[in-house]
């Protein structure tokens, strides 16, 4: 009974020419992110300056104002590619919220998270946009989401002083060290290397973790 | 009598308008220097992009004309910018050639030098100008530059796995997460901040020989 009621409700919506508003909106969101993730890709290619709203446009066949329709600017553009990169990382900090093992565990389930998104399309974007000459509203803005995933490796590092599972050091510094080494994956990291965004987690955590010198 | 004779020399050489040819030479490098260090402080300060010749003409009271004399473009000057901080991390490897000290010490060493090369007026043209959509001449050159480096790096860390001073590990990849944190720093580092570059050093060699976990 119940797929039969469906089945009628869906004939029924096939007749309209207009797609539900839930659908609408989902469609609108593949859209855009279709386009946020194909000026990524420009981006690190070619760099933003040599990128022009008009390329995007002919990447994805669609006109100029079909974008604009989306995102308002270029400018816009890269900040999205921006957020949608710092955000699988913010997502790591999502998933051990209510974990309980120790802080040094947490931060090397972050650090794992962080290296997937640096060697992800949007890396270039996170690590390399903030040269690109920005507006300073644009600056300021992308300072303020870095800012939140800095104060969470800080956070982390001191709770690990805290439970013991980190070295007593100076957490800012180190924090540093740590987003230093990730960030820079995007300025060596290629889609054909020979080491998966996780081999080279496990490698930087290895560093971090155990040091230099042997144990 | 050997006083007397130099004083007559220098009172002989001081009658002809031109200097001899060896204080030319003198003179050329310290004002083609003055070019450099004015140009680096001045990308960092306003951006590689909105600052022209004219301006660093007008920062050092010339004409463009006689920054042309020094230096044949604005590239070739961020260019010569980049070379000039990483001479400084050569030579730290020059300073350790003849040390007979355990790797991880040596590696110590470049890292002190290191960090005092990217915290000075040269950081950010070496790590920040490769984004400044370079011709690919130009990225080539500073990419030859870099990989010097690089492959110190790597063979400190190889030589360190075989005396004994470091852990085995991925020589590739732990250079890449040290260069990393340390260029890095540029990001973030500014001249007034409350650590010197020395402690900047300390905190980042505790953090990569002792690892964060305790010992």
């Amino acid at each position: 009974m119940a797929s039969r009621a469906l089945g009628v409700k869906t004939a029924g919506a096939a007749v309209s020419p207009w797609k539900p508003s839930s659908e609408r909106a989902r469609q609108r969101e593949i859209k855009r992110d279709a386009v946020i993730l194909a000026a990524a890709r420009a981006f690190r290619l070619r760099g933003y300056h040599n990128t022009s709203v008009d390329d995007l446009a002919a990447l994805l066949n669609v006109t100029k104002p079909t974008i604009y329709h989306y995102l308002d600017n270029k400018e816009e553009i890269l900040f999205e590619c921006f957020r949608t990169g710092l955000d699988q990382i913010k997502s790591a900090f999502d998933d051990i919220r209510d974990s309980k093992a120790p802080a040094i565990e947490r931060l090397t389930a972050v650090m794992r998270k962080y290296a997937e998104a640096i060697t992800s399309e949007f890396g270039w974007c996170m690590v390399r946009a903030e040269d690109q000459d920005l507006s300073p509203v644009m600056s300021k803005r992308i300072n303020t989401l870095k800012s939140e995933i800095d104060q969470g490796i800080r956070r982390l590092i001191k709770d690990g002083i805290a439970d013991g599972s980190i070295r007593r050091c100076d957490p800012k510094i180190t924090a540093f060290a740590l987003a230093g080494a990730m960030n820079w994956i995007a300025h060596w990291h290629r889609a054909d290397a020979e080491l998966t965004p996780d081999q080279i987690a496990d490698r930087f955590i290895e560093t971090f973790v155990n040091g230099l010198q042997p144990r």
